[in-house]
């Protein structure tokens, strides 16, 4: 970033007034009737009605469009550990993401504390108050107990999006990328640089569209994650390899068909991307420098297709692609999870969206630039406003499908 | 409430869309650009910011004007415990009431416990958050212990309103009643019927601004609170009356000055009223019905002054008058805490602000009456713009000069 981007960030979030948000009244609210409405005495009717039968909570408070934002600042975007308190301004930009792209009423909030089962309660005895619960930079390996237990324990959606939002339009991109270069997932053989939160939601998700689990060789600090190396976690063993002797990233990477990289800076190298197969698929996801800069990779591959975590090259992996429309889905069949098929649901939906010919509006939303389904256009752009029908419709009929809706599937999603 | 009336607040809770409140963009949100700034890679620079200087989620984030409006739902209105979740519209009405009259965002937050170390430690974590935190309805004696070590523990303002908002409106009518009474607030005789949250509130600061504990009697559903009583609180005990052989409400009431009802319907009798000194003072609180119908009191004692908790009859107890304009000068001087010269500042501004003439505006939003100070117009309209200014004003002066403010009074302020 340039020091004039800086500053206008932080002028951006001090003006007109300090923060993106601001809570407003959606009733009138002038008069003296008005507020005997919406307060005492009317509002004990509501009161009552709800005391009465529960789910009229979502007919009478904003509970059924309210997702909390919810982190402890432990991993927060590539800035790492900063504490609640720092994580603020990004869990705001969440909430103002999710009001931007799917109309959905968000609020964060910032836990302070790095204890999971404290993190665990404290949602739960405040989850009355929403319709779903977005979990935002909270550090592996804490992340995945802290979700698996509050979806257990709680009935209203749940996700952390750095796992599944990641994982979801990494499998998209990746989808239509195999299949621009002619590769069946099947059999495509993939090295995974990093075994953090990401990755691992990426790996398993990328397996559930049909990828071969043992065709993925995931790396972490040490190197190969390999069946019997001491000091590896439940999650890391669940891609333990046990059909390669390779120990590091320069001999798994010969002849993979794909790299992910979810790790760092510049961690993959020309040599590398020298020996992996014909035709590669590279996501180099790290932020703000991928693990090898685009001008490097194309110079090298011409037969390459690339993808980053950045908006200043082509094929942006970007989570806001993502969970806005996951829980306009989700909230609007009242689900009671998002389970691996509304994920998938979703996945398939920007893939496919991807396919279709480009609306004027968002090539001049972006300049001018002509995408076209190929090399350099393989995932939807955020201002196509194509996406909140597309993915949340799939992800609400997936939601019906797979028994985990409580309402219908609204007839604007019936196309 | 008619049956007309209560189909309108089911109406009102339901439309346009559920609920009273959205939450709304207030920064530019519409281009690549924008996004940029609001989220990755722009919110890093206020991330650092924070995590270097804490002060600064004041300046970056919404936190300095937003309040959590959180309760357990264990005392809801009159209705007493229905749960937190049914307590959510009542919530959601005092977060429309702090934007409606002070301009303060806020947000319900409801906690599914009946715990006080839980309520404390959800609380504890989450209050980074917010820059105040307004507890509700959360019944005695819980509230006591919950408030006081919130207050130690978070450095943010933190007040329960049933307390302390009741407090400071009835504080402000009781010393106007007086002096229209021609009574001497340190000699008077009071009988508190009700010894909850509301009631030893209500006493503690009548006692700050010059009432003599020894002329306070204080009864519950046992009888009257005396020294040396088996089963009484620490709370109750607080105003446990030594200096008296009356046990019932019928002795304690003969030659009282003052009658402060917070207790139930028609729990004070005509003979009651009758038997209080001349020119008596009834606060008579109960909602919806109070402890004696104005219409009985008036016809009984023409020379009372009366005041109850409904709109619908002169003099209402209302903790909108207090509540947003208290959290106002505290936002605004960045209080530390609510301590009791601010509670003081906002009675007495509120007392003052009965007297001055009322505005057109306020007559017209009234349909026509004329309030003019005097027996029926003891304490300020809701609808009075002037007690943004009056009340917010003084308590931001009186955070200043206590020690609590970390910002200088506003110029607005300095009138």
């Amino acid at each position: 970033m340039s020091d004039n981007f800086k500053q206008d960030a932080l002028d951006y979030h001090a003006n007109p007034k300090p923060g993106k948000l601001s809570i407003e009244i959606s009733t009138p609210a002038e008069t003296s009737r008005d507020l005997a409405l919406a307060y005492s005495p009317g509002v004990a009717e509501p009161v009552r009605a709800i005391a009465a039968n529960p789910d009229d909570a979502y007919k009478y408070t904003i509970k059924g469009n309210l997702v909390a934002v919810v982190s402890n600042g432990s991993a927060i975007l590539g800035l790492g550990n900063l504490g609640s308190l720092a994580s603020k301004p990004v869990m705001e930009g969440k909430a103002l993401l999710f009001k931007r792209f799917a109309a959905i009423d968000s609020v964060d909030i910032e836990i302070n504390s790095a204890d999971i089962d404290e993190i665990v309660r404290t949602v739960e005895l405040i989850a009355d108050t929403f319709g779903g619960i977005n979990l935002e930079d909270i550090k592996a390996p804490e992340c995945f107990e802290i979700e698996r237990r509050l979806i257990e324990s709680c009935d209203i959606p749940i996700m952390h999006d750095d796992q599944h939002g990641t994982a979801i339009v990494t499998v998209a991109g990746m989808l239509n990328a195999l299949e621009i270069q002619g590769k069946d997932i099947a059999t495509a053989k993939m090295v995974c640089l990093g075994a953090g939160a990401a990755a691992i939601s990426c790996a398993r998700l990328l397996v559930a569209a049909g990828m071969n689990k043992d065709n993925v060789i995931m790396i972490d600090r040490t190197g190969v994650i390999y069946t019997g190396r001491e000091g590896v976690n439940q999650y890391k063993a669940e891609f333990a390899n046990d059909v390669t002797e390779t120990r590091t990233l320069a001999e798994a990477i010969v002849g993979a068909d794909v790299f992910l990289g979810l790790s760092g800076a510049n961690q993959l190298s020309v040599e590398n991307l020298r020996a992996m197969a014909a035709k590669p698929v590279v996501f180099a996801c790290s932020n703000p420098d991928p693990e090898i800069s685009p001008e490097l990779a194309r110079a090298e591959r011409s037969d390459l297709i690339m993808a980053t975590g950045r908006s200043d090259y082509p094929n942006q992996v970007n989570n806001v692609l993502g969970f806005p429309f996951i829980f306009r889905g989700a909230l609007d069949v009242r689900a009671s999870k998002i389970n691996e098929a509304m994920k998938l649901a979703a996945a398939y939906a920007l893939r496919d969206l991807a396919k279709e010919p480009v609306l004027q509006e968002v090539v001049d939303a972006y300049g001018g630039a002509a995408f076209v389904y190929g090399q350099e256009y393989i995932i939807p752009k955020p201002l196509d406003p194509r996406l909140l029908i597309s993915v949340a419709g799939a992800v609400a009929r997936a939601a019906v499908d797979s028994g985990v809706a409580r309402l219908p599937l609204p007839e604007h999603y019936k196309l």
